[in-house]
């Protein structure tokens, strides 16, 4: 029996299919333990699982930001942390869900003890990884510390569970990490966004969701730069006022004009480009602000002479955090943009291995890949 | 074997000796198991711990803030909660504190999992009182919802304790909520405070170590307001460049008389008396900002009218938040100011119903009343 | 020649008509010089203004926290401060608008030079009222220390001077300073609004407008209070998700019952109601904020117990802060809700004192009543 | 009649002496008018101006930030700006001073009318340098856009001027200005600095400054890192916990064992050394904080991927924003540090050749440099 509604039971089987990682790039089907839900904690069977550039990296490299003398979690670890699904039990001191809610998770729970978590910063949690054993301090970031998505059931603990609203597909409930990071993004730069110009770089799926936030959030202009022409129509479709190809003008050039001179507010970088960060100071004013979202895998060539003569601030981020997906998730249930336009492809479960393949290669112009998985 | 330093093992015994809270007003002394220190958790010989108000009224009314329907854990309760002592052990997943190590607690450790705790403002947790039974969201406050120290032991989650310095007495160190509690009330009235003009009112306390945090923190002046000159003399001591008796002297005019007509930036309220805000909103300038770190009982005559004409900001406190017993330990463990000052008596275990009264009735002026138990 | 456009010449006349003030409530329609634009001025010619309760409170009572000793520009003062225009005539060193360009205008200007204005806070500039003879310090507010747009033409400081769209009509354009006046109290209870529930208590202008923010900014639940149907009808149509008349019933148990028992996470009062602020307090949760853009002219009891308990922060707000019009005047433009609907009454220029009346003694359920002069 | 004491007159010249800039590097004394105070301002007559790095570089370079087309002030300007006098002359509007106060200068006041000021980011000045001709905007910047304090007498805006208390030494007081650009360095960090960990990187005068700033505000440890025991040796005194002479030991080791393995909360970099972006974001920890006040001439590789993955962020700063000189200025009076300790040489008004020689070229280990005229 698998469906069911709020407050139905759901016969929960001793085992489930999942994808495990072994060897670098090698993902293998195999059966598993359905996981037990400890205090704070929820068991979900997922629905939808969408695929991220982060999977891509875990897959060839790793996991990131793992402590050093190597992640005793990557063999037998399924990946997968952009899902969604069903409430199908609960555990110890759990009533802010109940069993048939439908929910989406973002990634990260913090250990909710150090010294970050305590002032709100749960994705920088000092603790990250920190989940296993003796060393076990309540942190989790699911599917990147603990187990993930590719697989029918997954633990979350309750603080990284979203209620997805009736008229939300599956599908579209898998994008509210990627617009949760975009807006995130945005906080961090102010949050005062309305009537402010904003210049997204990139659009990727972080960076089509940045102009969907920006814009819900009253930005004007928000302008867009890319290479495809294809993508920043889709950045048009999601509020873009402007979309500037850098393969036939200077992204700098041009928002300066479209600007008046005065340059953009702020800048959301979202393409890792090489010359990104300059190109970014380049384009806002005089104390304005640059979020990066994106980065150069090596080291590249800054002028921090201009930030400091510029009062700029530059903000890394990592996740989604401050609760950004919770308000990602308003917008989104509030149809202030159509988010599914960035999903492009649906693969069923056995097909894990080819998702991956349409994101990684992006086949057919791909740009967010959901399997599909009940 | 009570001694011990850093790693050495301490004896633990089964049972030991605490005072509970029967019917109001009632307090017994009764043999209690040892609690078990849990993950995240340490188990605390508490050597020291002073009385605080809130002590008088929970021994009086019972326990702030608790759940409709009466609190499960008034009998056998056992309060207080501005406490230091020895850690001896350690529950999973703790190396941040190891065997022997001095400690000070603050009282609240959030759920770490709710909307308020991962804003950062724990002592706001959504889930307070949350700790028991079918209910344990992992909520607790050190002496408010689990049991405190007037006890041989106690334990604590380890977000709520702050290393001891070596050369800090025991009795000054249970001084640290206290501190901490009014830091807090200067941070949410914006952080900045070097050089700018404050005041306080009320000389209990609260009041006191505001003065000696804002005076650390580089305010100036720093007013100090009250009815007795003996108080007002200890905040001199504390770092207070003017102290008003409030007996002698329109405090409104002398402020306004004392900044030219500017009046105050900041207000520290500390008094409770029924007229305190509408002074306070007297004594700032347009834009100025109130903290209200004490209150009336009873609903008082406010003019709203000021504080919207003049752009007042006011910030009811609760507890100690935003880790700012860090800070306030900070200062005193470089000695900025002689915390000890507002500590007065000091009573044996067997004399904590003595010590109660000491506090309550204010005998001999006192202030800070500490009960030693090891 | 009183059309043109940007940067054709207007032709202005030496003489204009203007209504002033003399005996309280006492307005005449005279004849005064057309004010000259000094250095970062700009003259316009007003097409129309919108009548403000604080016009009316003018009327009766004089200028607002205006300093001790009475204002020397009650005599001949020609109140109005909600106008939008042409511009007609650029003071030296203005080259942010161009002649024929459309603007309305918001009230303060500070003095740029104070404490506050050098911090932002330019509305609770330190230099109000400063702005004639020996005291001039620079400080101007539009219809409040110096003359406003009761008249065809008016000076402004170019920092108060907001473009208007193409496509927004006069009467519309008036109503930013309304809008502004809304988004500053919901910047200052924390500027994160999407997703988050708001209680909106008090259906006139500011209130209605602060429902229209709301929503535009993403809160789910807006909830609106009132008395009369007909504007909560309104509410609705500007993005209220629930309304409820407090004479049916009981607002804070209605809105604990849409909230789950949580109570929302902010309450913008735009009542003036005596109780408002108790109410307020406990329809929000530990933790809330409550920001008052209304007050009861006399004190009013407050049971600041639960301010302090809950940790529950109150915000007066001293008009439009921040820049908050150009962020209303953002959301206005890109059409996010209709503004003209809380505009029910228009008159011309000789019909000033009709204009008035109809907004004070709500005549017709008159709302935003504007007067159209050219 | 040079002395005089509040509110006595001052015989003021109608021509003083002035050193200029004529070509690079070429500064000539010669005989100038004594400028007038306009509205808003004050005239002071300058009795010390200590050398800042910013000077030696507009007599090589010419003015930093300065719009295109060239400056028109570089012929015959007069560059000093870290000074301090006594007011001699009041323009119009002006009652915050008294003739005959001392006083010391900061840098910047904005134009009080742009974007930049109203939001209180006055260094950032989206008018900067807009002070003369049809482009006066109001802005000024003391000894940068407008004439500064290598001459006799010197015009300030009234709101970049603070008191001098009368213990203060004439030298003192001219070093509030480094002072107060590191103390908005920490701001910026966050601003809630008593027991967090800081590394300075960099013994010139901003780094020492910021030893001291940081050790007032309560951070632990301070931690400075320099090339020269000497400088080094001078951070002790300032406040330094720890130093680091990174010719002996590698500062981001020896940092992470200091701070066992946790890395600093915030890093003030003020050595502009290439890869101090670099080894600051290794210092650091998860979420961590750097501000940049100073900077390599050239683009630098930057390892961004450390800056996202490890949500860190990144602060230039422009000057000495924020009223920070007015905090700095109450750590001086309240003689949390003896800020001469880095005032090394005096020299008369007629030597300023030489003492721009002894800065430029750190003769005798000049730190800085002051220039005593009357």
């Amino acid at each position: 029996m698998k469906q069911g509604k709020n407050n139905q039971n759901y016969d929960i089987p001793e085992t489930m299919k999942a994808w495990v990682l072994d060897d670098p790039e090698q993902l293998r089907l195999t059966e598993k333990p359905v996981p037990e839900p400890g205090p704070a904690e929820i068991l979900v069977r997922v629905d939808a699982v969408a695929v991220c550039g982060t999977d891509l990296e875990i897959l060839s490299y790793g996991l990131p930001a793992i402590i050093e003398g190597g992640s005793p979690f990557n063999k037998n670890y399924t990946p997968g942390h952009e899902y969604m699904g069903t409430v199908v039990k609960l555990g110890r001191g759990v009533d802010d869900f109940q069993i048939g809610d439908r929910v989406t998770a973002e990634v990260h729970a913090g250990c909710g003890r150090c010294e970050r978590c305590r002032e709100g910063m749960y994705t920088s949690c000092s603790n990250y990884g920190m989940n296993y054993g003796d060393k076990d301090k309540g942190h989790r970031a699911n599917g990147f510390t603990t187990d993930g998505a590719f697989a029918e059931y997954a633990v979350n603990n309750v603080n990284t569970l979203i209620h997805v609203p009736d008229e939300m597909s599956d599908e579209e409930a898998t994008l509210v990490v990627t617009a949760g990071t975009a807006m995130y993004g945005l906080d961090v730069m102010g949050g005062l966004i309305a009537g402010k110009s904003i210049a997204v770089t990139g659009p990727g799926p972080i960076g089509l969701m940045g102009v969907a936030m920006a814009k819900s959030l009253g930005a004007q202009p928000v302008i867009l730069t890319g290479t495809r022409n294809s993508r920043l129509d889709m950045g048009k479709k999601l509020g873009a006022d402007q979309v500037i190809n850098v393969r036939e003008e200077n992204p700098v050039d041009k928002i300066l004009e479209l600007t008046k001179g005065k340059g953009v507010h702020y800048v959301l970088e979202c393409s890792g480009a090489s010359n990104a960060l300059n190109e970014a100071a380049q384009m806002t004013n005089r104390g304005g602000r640059i979020c990066l979202a994106a980065f150069p895998h090596e080291p590249v060539p800054v002028d921090l002479a201009n930030l400091v003569r510029n009062n700029i601030y530059v903000y890394g981020i990592r996740g989604e955090g401050q609760s950004a997906t919770h308000r990602a998730m308003a917008f989104m249930e509030q149809k202030r943009f159509d988010a599914t336009i960035i999903h492009t492809h649906t693969f069923p479960f056995e097909d894990v291995p080819t998702a991956l393949k349409y994101a990684k290669e992006r086949i057919e112009d791909a740009i967010k890949v959901v399997v599909k998985i009940t």
